[in-house]
Order: C-alpha cells, then structure tokens, then sequence
C-alpha cells in the first residue's frame, strides 16, 4: 500500500496527478491518502503527526510525505527505512521525529533530477521512487546517516496544535503517555481538564483526551474547540 | 464494493485510516466514499439520505454509515442485511427510515469491543466488520428484533434541509413521490414552485424539483439556494 | 484508467455515485480524479485547463469531463478520441481547445438517453460510456465533425485566472510558452515579474511562473496570491 501525507487537499490537480502516476509505475497496489490537509509549509507540525498516524501499518507500507514550503530550492530528497516502514519525501525535518523514535533505522538521499519540473517535486521525483518500493521492495541509493534527518533542538513533545480536523477538535504535537491524567492544560483564558472521551463531560465543555492515535487532543463535547477557544495550527498551550 | 457514508471528510485522517484497514482486510474490494460530509451530529438527518442514496447498488455492497455524536459512549453497533444490501454502523437512528422502507431486513448486534479505542468506532470497530462482510457475504452474531432500529416517531417524509451539496442546492428529507406536482414550498419569506430541471426556470429563479435521486431538492438556476434563500441543514420548510 | 475532471468535489455524493458506477461497469480500471473543484458553470476555463493536464497521460486513458451549468437541457454528449486519449462530456464548449490544438481527432455524438436523469448526466449516461471504453476501447456511435467542438472566437491563450489552488496561486489560461521571459504581468494594480520557481524570489513577493503543466501562474512566496493580490476565477490580467 502507498500512503500520501501531504498538503495538497484532494479536490485540485496534485493529488491526482500523484495518485495516476502510482497507478501508472505500481498496478495494483492500493493508495490512500491519509492526510491531504496537512498546514502549508508547517513541516515540524507534520513531523510529530508522523509517527503516531504511521505507525499502525504493516511493514512494507511506503508512505509519500510531502510537506513543502521551499519549492523548488534545491534541497535533498531521502529515503527512509525504519520499522520496515518505507517513507519518501524533501528531508526538511519531516522525519525527525520518526527518526528519533524508531528501532531499526536506515537511510538513502535521492539524486538530483535534471529533468523534474521546478516547482512539483512530488510528482516528478518523489512519486516515482514511491511507486519502486512499492513494486520491488528494496532501496539502490546513496546510504546516508540517519543523522541528516535529525532536528536536535525540537523538543520531544510539541506543546502546540499541530492539526485541526474537520469536527474543530485540536491535535497536538504531545504524546498522551508523556502527560499525567490528572495535568490540567492551559490555553490563553482556558483551563483544560483530562476526559476519557467526549461523552464523560457535559454538553459544551472543553477537555483534553487521549486521541486514538495516542496524541493529546483538545476538544468541546458536540461543540469545536477551534473556534471556542480560539485555536489554530500553531496555537501554544502549557500544563 | 464498500461504500463509505459519514461525516469525517477526506482530507485529514479519518476516511484514510478506515480506507487503509478496508484495503488490508478485504483486498481487492473497492472502497468507495458516498457522503463524507454529512452533517455532524445530524443522526436523524442522515437516516432520510440513506435510503434514497443507497438503494441503486446491486445486492452485497456494505456500506459503512457513522454520523456518531455520542463518541466514546456505550452504543451498540449493528449490522443490517436489507434487500440483500448490508448496512454496519451506530444503531442510534441511522437506519431507522431504511428499516422502515424495505422488504426484507435482518439485524445482528456487534459484541462490545473492549480493545477499541474509546473514540474512534468506525476504525476499531466497523470497519473490520465491514470488510469481513465483504469477503464472506454473512454474518454470524447475535440476531436482533429490527425493532431495535425503528424511531416510531419519526416522520415518513423529513420537512427539512438534510445536506446542502457543492453548487449550494438544498436536499431535503422529503420523497418527491410523496409531493404533489403543483406544490408550492414555503420556506422563510420565499415560494417555491415545482420545476422539471434547472433549465426549466430563468436564471436567478428558485424551484424544487425531484433531484436524480427521488428527493424534494431545493435550488437556484445558476445560483446558490443556500445563500439566497436563507437555507442550511435544519431549516424547515412547508406546502 | 479513467480520469475525472469535474465540478462535482469530493465529499458529497457526485464523485462517489460515479465512481461506484465505474467500479461496478469497468471492474479493476483505477479512477482518479484530477479535479473535482472545477469552478461551477466555468466551460471556457476548464477547457484551457484540459490539454496541459491531460497530455502526460498514455494513450487509452479515459477522462470524463463535466462542467455543466445547463443542467437538464438538451445537449448533446460527445466522445472524443485525440492523439489516442479519450474525453467524455457535455458538447459545450469544453473540448474546443483541446480540439483546437491536438493533432489527431475523432469525435462522436452521444444518443439522447430517453431513462436519463434529468438532472445528473454524468451519473446516467457520461459514465457508463466512460466505463464502456475502459473495458473495450472503440466508440461505435455517429462520428460527427470535429467542427462541433470548436469555438472559434475563443483566444489561443485565455488572460485570465480559471483556477484558484489550495495554495491560494492562481492559474491561467495562458500557455508559458506563448508569454516572453521578461514579460511582466499586470493585474488590478500589482506589476508581476516572471521568476523561475519559489525560492527565486524574496518571502511575501508577487511573480509568474511556468508552472509544473506548463500554464502561467501567479504565486507570492509563502503567501496566498489569491488573497494578496485580490485574484479569483475570471480575474483578468494583461502583459
């Protein structure tokens, strides 16, 4: 299966344009897109969304991630092999904090390619590369350390909004595991009590919960926490 | 062929992770998403756009149908054989104008499911049981009375707008069999005249008319009915 | 593979209704769709958008085009066969440019379809022809002139915006290699210089590029050209 994370929304050209192409280099093998709306050019909100929304997948799974806000700067595009997972994108950070958190992790840069368009990477170089894993399973590259991909001055959990989806609700780049049950979060004027769920608390109330990918999510029962609390990608919060 | 029906949208996760455990667990069957916009929380809303919209398929398609506002409360799901269509999903109304409207229908209640994430059914729950459907084409749980699934005291035509599409169109829960030609739809300030199609009326005139899928559909010729006219999911009407 | 390019979008029933008819009639065909957000009731600019985005795809592909504001009028469909690919659509305009510019052409007129809808042409009769030349690959309608489609008071190059992407930058109907390198764009009161890609040019700045399929496109680096610049579909702009 060919995953896509990416920022291009489905309705417009790219993801089409990407997903005719996997069809075209890999029949047969089925491709989903997980996130089309990642925030434009937030590459380290996407970085901590990575390995929680990646990790339930089989081995073999190649996920395409593109988030891209230097379009067209010459920048390297990488392979990435960990857990037995394949990951094919610009190598900005995006796999940060996968790399940070994985086993088993290994490495490739892509070469340049004189022919891709200037402006749609994704397409013309990382949805080939994409397609061959797919199909073959294995990587021919350049190896390349595992450090190239690192941010050593993220932190390991992000005390921001990272995502917000279509019910309102908050996602944030912290792992539930790493925040006591009883932690009340703070958000300009609001203060954010643990719930198991939307339907332990009162119509309308706000809350922190543990997400089911294992995140710290921010929600109002029946109600959207964005515009009632004012929160956007990037909206910081403490505990 | 699995037909998706619920209020997660396509962008961010949600559809993509149910459409990625339908792929693993049913290979080879297409998935494919009907309505991801229905309103959230408007169970009843739902129920009248599920028979209409569902009924052209040929026998085995399941459909996986969750408009779910009660997240993460105790509910059982169920699954529904009607006129050799299966339905799986929440059983807090969804089904109960499909269950009133068809010729044959059985009804199996899912075991509680004490692995599954608190919040999100449709993943842990519904759509395993969706693609075993697919595969074996029957269902082995525990028989229930249809009965479970009625709301006695619905109506059998919803004088309201149910979902509001991309051109700004109205559909409401009324079957237009079930309206005379020559009615005249009253909603706010404004009457609506019958029309036979868009082409029908001048430009900028507002009409109902039998929508290709046998509903009374409120809409402007070359307009937006739901900006013009006032109109969103909820707004009642009258003849 | 079949192709869509349509107004329908995504999330509402239009897309799913008719690829659900494809899987059923055309079974392990792959459906993509390039554009579902086609700006309503816009014929003339979708049609400049057709050739550029459709060349790349190898011979046999099959894309089914609906832009449709005279929905239920009596127009009759088409099927055409160019330089190997086939189109599928509404006679009104859509195809003249592509007509205009490919080298071998083909066309056939669509019998009027008596059971058809009266308002979802592209559910009832524009997709099951579709399926059919997946499955098969000959059209064995009435030919009819090329001629048809041609719109001859039509530009060779439209000058002006027919598409707003996610991104907010707007894309023309003028083909970048009709526009002179130095050339710089006006529009409303900004003065547009060509740039190679993104990262040419300073953060927040206006320019025009060759984009990925060839078209000029306005862009602000790490903006919204779109809000920035006050451009929406049907904007006007001069050299």
């Amino acid at each position: 299966m060919i995953v896509l994370l990416t920022d291009f929304g489905l309705d417009g050209p790219y993801t089409g344009q990407v997903q005719a192409l996997l069809h075209q280099q890999a029949p047969g093998v089925p491709v989903v897109s997980l996130f089309a709306d990642l925030a434009a050019f937030d590459i380290q909100g996407a970085a901590y969304l990575l390995p929680p929304y990646t990790q339930g997948f089989v081995p073999g799974t190649v996920f395409l991630c593109v988030v891209d806000p230097g379009v067209g700067s010459r920048r390297p595009g990488v392979v990435v092999r960990a857990d037995g997972r394949w990951f094919v994108g610009p190598n900005e950070g995006l796999f940060a904090i996968l790399a940070r958190r994985v086993g088993q992790i290994e490495c490739w840069q892509l070469p340049e390619s004189g022919s891709a368009s200037a402006s749609f990477h994704a397409r013309d170089v990382f949805a080939p590369v994409a397609a061959r894993l797919a199909r073959d399973g294995r990587e021919t590259g350049e190896r390349v350390s595992a450090e190239t991909m690192l941010k050593p001055d993220w932190p390991d959990d992000l005390f921001r909004v990272v995502y917000i989806d279509r019910y309102g609700n908050a996602i944030t780049g912290v792992r539930a595991s790493a925040m006591p049950d009883e932690a009340v979060l703070k958000t300009g004027e609001f203060l954010l009590p643990r719930a198991n769920t939307f339907s332990d608390v009162a119509t309308g109330a706000a809350f922190w919960y543990r997400n089911a990918n294992g995140l710290v999510e921010i929600a109002v029962n029946r109600g959207r926490a964005d515009r009632e609390l004012g929160l956007q990608v990037g909206t910081p919060f403490r505990k």
